[in-house]
């Protein structure tokens, strides 16, 4: 590389650079997240990025496998691969400990994820995603806990109970609707569930060609149609009302009522949810946006995937929320937060003989806990005030040799441009209810 | 893969799973490191895990690229790198908005890092660091914001001013001694840095037998000895006492002495630092118990990294904390945190009949801000007052039939067993007050 040649500046596709602006939006979100979870009960965790290839290679899914998942082989001719979910992660960890964890086990994480997929919109190579996950309980408290939990978490966002809408269904109903009401081969469950699962975003006619091609019958596949739109009132005359699953949807929708969570739920047998592993309930979260009205994230209960790892039987049941599909919701219903400033107060710099005494004036500001940036470089009094300006912070100080020879210190409200002198003593206070008056 | 075959539970080699007291542990530290960053003015960012090769290879050094980096080419037929340090994400991306970031620039960031080593104490293949770098700026000034930042954070973290020492250094002396007092050949002096950058991990003998490969003489050695061992009181003496580095040097320790951080730093002429970009001040923070007296971190002045992006030169000083060192800090201090239970307070669950009215009772103490777990499965009530005790939760509540139709509820303190009733309507102040009074 010659001189002359520049590096690209750009992130690698698919991936994003998260400056301040984009990182404040980031915390928003995931303190919001990690502050209900908390709420609940739940406890953070984390695990390395790179994990063994066989971890997904058993139950992700094949298309995540053989398509989109990055691995490699490294240095000491391990075949590992970078996450692209954390719920293998979550399984592998419980597995490990499982005689010393106390049941039922709450835990959340905030892990960046990868997938080689071509980027659009809501989709990217790499994303961070709130996963949050009950294990060890069979009962259906556990499941309304997970989706309490993601209304809560909208809610607390600043959603309002109108704009979103959780679509409930649950596999053990299709299961039943499958093997004993159509009657299909067990064989062929899996199959079909893939293609109801991508019904959404396929055609009708297409729909109806790939069940074809499995090998049903057009009655078979009326019969899925009129299933598929079944909602809550219908669905107790339907045969699958017969199913165990029928009875704990119940349960769930019965919970959630109870919470005053009802009128933000709904009963759809269209949601199926793309990986292999969920068994029970699977829900996903839609925006009622007309602009953006898609699956902002959705979760699930799957049994048994700590028994990858171990003899013993550990169900769970979890969600994972993308930041990317959560900051578009944001910016659909103007809920974006308003970016705070990097600090509450300047401290200019007078002159270079005045460097020692700005920097400790500095100082005593942050030892009251007041989040102060200094003046570093030299520069006309104007251009510092430019630059607090367009950093947006609100307050600026400054003590030139007639402040010092005199105790006292200038203070600037960059807003309404007044000014005062204040004693070198009373700076804080004076600080202080500056900034509240501005809240 | 047969059903008996289970997969390990290990993580990949050089990895760490965080189960929920590592990763309070972690939080705690970042939480502290954040704080103190923000208190300077500083906003975070992060960037993509994945970078393209090129952007290490450039500049990293020579043996972080050939024995350390993890990289592979992926499905694009794209040449990519898992970041092994922040630095060049940080100058990419400061070079992609060089004409519209305010300078100077303050960032930090809290990446983990990838590099393929023999795991042992201290080294991993995956960390997490504390990243925070002042761009933009080429006064001495900026140089003792990120040490005194360092500082700042030791103390927060409840270090005592004995317990560490943070060695500075400039590379300009060096040079300055290496090529006008030494008068060695330039090409000589990157060869050199390198040796004496080992010179605290290998003999005497080892050192010198390395110099003299290079080509140096034994009064070359004699005098690279001494000059090493310099330290502020003898540097004036020195002949090194007439370059641009030692008047940098010695403003910086005055800036250091002004705020009263004199005590915490010494000079100390053996202090290089790895990394090729560096050029001006280095410094490494040394534990000073004698059971952990090692480097626990470190940073410097890199000029002009942005350069390999852009046409325009924007110098940077900044440092990189290690979650793993900091953590044996903390360790060999005796300065771990205590760990918060995972909830205040547990909801019992009489029985059955009693699910839904107990899930409510939890949602009231939740709406009133109090972290709440809520018992999921029918147990016993002794089982379900041990498990509070394993998860130290030190309040369970409980209303069984009798209580509601009474609209009351059980109070019970776990540590010392005392319980009461309270009314429904008095549990959330009941509580407050509980929790209050264990602070």
């Amino acid at each position: 590389m010659t001189q002359s040649q520049k590096l690209t500046v750009k992130p690698y596709r698919g991936t994003r650079d998260f400056y301040p602006e984009h990182m404040y939006l980031r915390n928003h979100m995931f303190n919001i997240m990690r502050s209900v979870a908390e709420l609940y009960g739940y406890e953070e965790y984390d695990g390395p990025m790179l994990e063994n290839f066989d971890l997904y290679a058993a139950k992700s899914g094949e298309e995540l496998v053989k398509e989109q998942l990055y691995h490699f082989v490294d240095r000491g001719n391990r075949h590992v691969a970078i996450r692209p979910e954390m719920t293998p992660t979550v399984a592998r960890m419980v597995a490990a400990r499982i005689g010393e964890l106390p049941r039922p086990i709450r835990w959340f994480s905030f892990p960046n994820l990868w997938r080689y997929e071509k980027p659009q919109r809501g989709r990217l190579r790499e994303h961070w995603q709130f996963n949050i996950d009950i294990l060890g309980s069979d009962s259906v408290s556990a499941d309304q806990e997970i989706i309490e939990v993601a209304i809560k978490i909208m809610l607390k966002l600043g959603a309002d109970k109108k704009d979103f809408c959780i679509h409930i269904s649950d596999r053990r109903i299709l299961m039943y609707f499958l093997e004993s009401v159509l009657k299909l081969d067990p064989s062929l469950s899996a199959p079909v569930c893939r293609v109801i699962d991508k019904r959404a975003k396929i055609s009708a006619e297409d729909f109806n060609r790939m069940l074809i091609d499995i090998g049903l019958s057009n009655g078979q596949i009326d019969e899925i149609d009129s299933y598929l739109n079944l909602t809550g009132k219908n669905l107790s005359d339907h045969p699958v009302s017969q199913s165990e699953g029928y009875a704990e949807l119940n349960k769930l929708l019965e919970g959630l009522a109870n919470n005053g969570m009802d009128s933000m739920c709904k009963v759809d047998m269209s949601i199926v949810r793309g990986l292999d592993y969920y068994t029970g309930t699977v829900f996903e979260m839609y925006d009622l946006s007309p602009e953006n009205r898609r699956a902002l994230f959705g979760g699930g209960r799957y049994d048994n995937l700590v028994g990858l790892f171990s003899k013993e039987r550990v169900s769970g049941v979890g969600l994972g929320m993308g930041d990317v599909t959560v900051a578009d919701f944001l910016q659909t219903h103007n809920l974006l937060p308003k970016l705070n400033p990097a600090a509450s107060v300047h401290v200019a710099l007078f002159d270079e003989n005045s460097r020692l005494s700005t920097s400790h004036l500095a100082n005593i500001l942050r030892s009251a806990g007041i989040r102060t940036s200094m003046q570093i470089e030299s520069a006309r009094l104007g251009k510092q005030f430019k630059w607090a300006n367009s950093k947006q912070i609100p307050v600026v100080v400054l003590q030139g040799p007639d402040e010092k020879a005199q105790g006292t210190v200038l203070i600037k409200e960059m807003a309404s441009h007044n000014q005062r002198v204040v004693k070198e003593a009373d700076l804080v206070s004076a600080i202080h209810q500056l900034l509240n008056l501005d809240v």
